[in-house]
This record gives C-alpha cells, structure tokens and sequence, in this order.
C-alpha cells in the first residue's frame, strides 16, 4: 500500500467557506446574523474530492490519504475560542463525511479548537470525539495559534503538558502544523510553514519532553522544515546543549514528512534521515499546485522523487506503509480490521 | 585567496561585555553607574584573536574573513535606541581596531544601532561613519530588532528604502542576520538564526524589492536557511504567486553563504544553488563549536566540505574569492590597492 501521511480538504464545497465567512462578519459585528451550517450534499462532496484528491491519488498510484481540514484556514486567530470550537466542529464533521464516503481511501486526523491564550486542555474534548466518535487517528497541533506572533509557550511547557497525556492515552500521534499567518512578515506557506517545523524540532532539541513522555509521537512536515539541511548543526547543537545524540534524544518520538517538492530535497532528506523516520507525503491539493518546468511533473507529486531513489524493496515498505502504520496505530488496527 | 565572508567577533575581551552588563543594568536602574568604556589593550584583542579565530583560519587554510561584531549580543531588543546606538559604536569600534591590528586578515562589517520601533533612518550615520571612517565594507542588518516578535514590517517595506538608497549609494551590501532572541519559542542559533534566513528570502520573493532597487545586494546566511532544501517549493510559490522565475527575480540581488555543517548539506547547496550565488562562510567561532564525532574535524570547518565538491578552478576561486569580491567591491578595491 502507499499511504500519504499529509493531505488537507483544500477544496471543500463553497458553502462551507462562506458559512466561515459569515461566523467571523458575525464576530466582527453581532447585529450581523450568526450563520446556521449549511447542508451540503453528499453528492457537492463527491465532486470536490473526484475532480481534486482522489483523481490526483488515482494518478500518482497512491492508496490512502490521512486527510485532515484545510491547514490555512484553521486560523486559530481569528474570533475567539467559541468561533474556533464551532468552526473546528464543523470542519471535522466534514472530513468524517469524506471518509464515510471514501472509507478505502480518506481516514481523518482532525484540526483542533485552539485559540490565541486559551489552554490547550480545552481542546481535549474534541481530540477524544474525533478519536472516540469520528474513528479519527490523530491531530494536527498548532504550535502558534496566534498566527505568527508566536506568544504562547514553547511545546515543552508544561502547559501542553495534560493534551499530551491525552494523545498517549488514546495512542495518537499529532502532525505539528501551523495555520495561516497574520504577521506580515511570513507569508504562510513560504514562511511560516517552514518556520514552525525548524522551531518545533529546536524546542525538542533543546527540552527533554520525550524524557516526561517516551511514548509521545510527532510528525513534522514539510521534510521537518530546515532540519535535514542543517543536520550538522542540530547534531552539533545537541552537542553545545549537552543532550544526547539526536537519534536518542529526538528522532524516537518524530518524524518527517517527505513534502519537499524537488529532487535534490528529497535526495538529501533520505540521506540523513533515518529510513524508520521519514513518512511519504504530498500535501496535495496544497501549497505547491504548479507543474515544475524542468521535470513537467507537479512540484508537489513526491512519489515520483522517492520512486528516483532507487530504495529496497524494505526501506520503500516502510517510507510508504510501514512506518506510518507504526505511528498511527488506529490506522493500523483499522486497516487490519479490513484484512489490509 | 579564500575570504570567509561570515565571522563574528565572538570572542571580544572581558572588559567589552561587561561595559554592555553595565550599561543594561543602568538603563534598568538609572540609580546604577552609568558606565564608561573600559581601556582595552592591543594586547588584550591580540590575544583574543589569535588563540581563537586567526589560529583555526591559518589551521583551515583560510587568507582572509569579513569581520563583524558578534550577531548574538547586537540585541537591539535590549534598552532603547540610545542604548543601542552607544553599545553599536563600541561595537563597531571594537572591529576596527582588530582590523588595524591584522589589516590583511579581517575586513570590518558593521552592527547597525536598530531598536525596535525606531526608523532604519537612523541607523544611516552610523553605517556612513564605518564605511567613510573606519574602511568597512558592508553591514548586518537586521530583519526583526524586537528579537523574535516580529512585529516591525517585512524588509519589502518602504520603510526600510531609506536605508537601502544609502547602501546603494555607498556600494555596500548587507548581510540579513538576527541577533539573540528574547521568545521562549525560538533558540537564537537552533530556530531564529534560520527562520529569518528563511523569511528574508520569502519577503523577496513576495515582494518586488529588486525591481526598485536593482544594484541593491544582499546576503542571506547560513546556507540560506531552509531555502535550497526547499528550492523547488520556492520555484513553485514564485510561479503561483505570479513572479518571474527566481533566478531573475531575487538571484541576481541575494547570495547565500555556506554555513551549513555537513557534508550533506553542502552537496545540497551546490546543486540547486547557481555558483555565482554561493560565498564561503564559517561562521567561526560561532554558534556550533563542536568536533563531529562522525567525521572527527569541527562542524564548522566548511572549507573541508567544499574542498570534498571536487569544484573545477573556476568555480573554486568564485566560491573562495570571486563572489565575494563581487558582491563586496569596497573590499575588492582594498584587496587591489594592496596588489592581491
């Protein structure tokens, strides 16, 4: 099988967005009507992932999506804690819609209530919902929910402390993903991005949160942001901190994604990462939508950049099934469940 | 020659920092004294520098490295513009009385006297008084003087032309380079050294900087930060964002440098990187000071991973001397007065 760790609903039915819009005129303005959730069919559902996702997973060969909602418009920032709680309810309702209607082939990890002050415990009771209800398989956790100010605390605060406890107990795993920017200084998906991989990573480099929690398990996207680049550094930094090697320290709790839209990327990725930590993704239909002039493939169809590499026949099983049924158990046991 | 374009003066006498200890404590407390420069000796920066930085250039083979106060302690985030414009001076001074002592090793860069929320404005004296005065070449400029809030505006801004009409005028580029951080989210040399990198180019891709300004040059350090690595995202944002290819629309105005501590990393740079754009650096004696134990030679002993290219002579001397000579003329005419 060949699962994609990281896709994104990017091309939701229009009511939904304008149902977002609506909620946040609403916040803007209170004598603005508060929206109900529209109805949308099973059938305007059908159509955005058809003519998007699915048709571009039929043609790149691949399986399965671990699809979550559109990463971009979470924006924890914007309203305040009840607009995030509705609107996250909303759009995790819809990936489970998608997932009912393509079981083979979407199973969801869900986006989570946050908001810019407000503690993360309050977003528990919708990670057990996902999980519990929904049959979600994991999370995507914003690091910065302020959207580019970066004015809570570092991952290895202890405020994040009780989420943590919970995703253990409920064995899942959280992709470390920020949402849309506000600070005119990073542009989303070419900063910002970017930016909070290589600041997540740092924060655990520099902590000792996999000491409190051996079991806690994070994917960090976008090829883990600089990381793999600078190795060198991170590995000379984890010396300068005294901590341990990086693959005792870091790397038994995270992973990386392989969404680097270039040969090169990729090819210095699977050379310093270890095989057991590197997941296939694509993020597709997502930042990167082009076709690259210089191979005429789509920049962010990374099949064919692991397909270069020339892997055994193992290391291929693991990058492209293995590894991530390891880290998500629960697609591991419902996959099994269907004899897959 | 092999000119390291990137090295700070990181190991500057006792008396140096404990004037800034002083002077901050003072502008917490103005009941403090305020304190007065201390007397440094010749001898006292002779030997700073020649147990430290002139022994490992002369161990690594290097001629010659562009000099400039220790980015880390600029913090323009501390105490305010006055504060900032007293510590800058010293600073500045202090790189030009190494540069008097070993004229034909270390050339002068200057720290810029930012505050946050002050004008760029009046960081212009200062980088005349260098380049009249005192013979500098070039400055380090500052993406984000708050110290990892973010919260002045991206280097696309107006704001910011000003400052780069004068470096146009004076023929000096700028190295975009942050100093410590006060966000518990990023470590200054693990996070905030990298995503501003990252965030630079980002701002230059967005934006059309180099269409007002197209004699303005730029280094962005640390091998560019997540930028090779991610080169074909960048390709394919400047596509989506309708920009012309990015060797037009940035790559004739920016360079990136080769502190990037493994092999592997370099590789990466050579390859998606045009030659013309690539400038030795080190950083020595910087953020990373450790022997790799998988190599057993420092990490950041660069050279040794370029040397490994197997570049031809022509690409070697533009890497080692021509780009940087190129990119710094000032230093290039001091380099021809003196016959090399």
């Amino acid at each position: 099988m060949i699962i994609d760790c990281h896709g994104h609903y990017t091309t939701a039915p229009k009511a939904h967005d304008a149902f977002r819009e609506a909620q946040l005129k609403h916040f803007a303005d209170p004598s603005q009507p508060l929206p109900v959730y529209p109805a949308i069919s099973d059938d305007a559902i059908r159509e955005s992932i058809e003519t998007n996702q699915l048709r571009l997973l039929r043609e790149r060969g691949a399986d399965m999506t671990i699809f979550s909602p559109r990463a971009s418009t979470m924006a924890h920032h914007l309203g305040d804690e009840s607009v995030s709680q509705a609107w996250t309810r909303h759009c995790n309702d819809l990936i489970a819609r998608v997932v009912a209607l393509y079981p083979e082939t979407f199973i969801g990890v869900c986006q989570l209530p946050q908001s810019p002050g407000v503690t993360i415990e309050h977003s528990i009771a919708e990670l057990e919902r996902c999980v519990n209800e929904l049959g979600f398989v994991g999370c995507n956790l914003n690091p910065d929910p302020s959207g580019g100010h970066w004015n809570g605390p570092p991952l290895t605060d202890r405020a994040w402390y009780p989420f943590f406890e919970k995703m253990v107990e409920l064995d899942v795993p959280a992709m470390i993903h920020v949402s849309g920017s506000c600070n005119a200084n990073f542009h989303a998906t070419g900063a910002h991005y970017i930016n909070a991989d290589t600041t997540a990573f740092m924060q655990f480099l520099e902590g000792d949160l996999f000491g409190d929690f051996p079991d806690l398990r994070f994917v960090i996207p976008h090829g883990g942001g600089a990381v793999p680049y600078h190795w060198g550094r991170y590995r000379g930094l984890a010396d300068m901190l005294k901590k341990p090697p990086l693959n005792e320290h870091v790397m038994k709790n995270v992973s990386f994604d392989t969404c680097v839209y270039h040969q090169p990327g990729i090819d210095l990725l699977f050379r310093v990462i270890d095989i057991d930590n590197i997941l296939f993704g694509s993020e597709m239909v997502g930042a990167v939508r082009g076709i690259d002039p210089t191979t005429g493939h789509h920049f962010d169809d990374t099949r064919r950049y692991i397909d270069s590499l020339g892997l055994s026949a193992q290391d291929r099983h693991k990058v492209y099934e293995g590894n991530v049924r390891r880290i998500y158990p629960r697609l591991d046991a419902q996959l099994r469940a269907r004899g897959r």
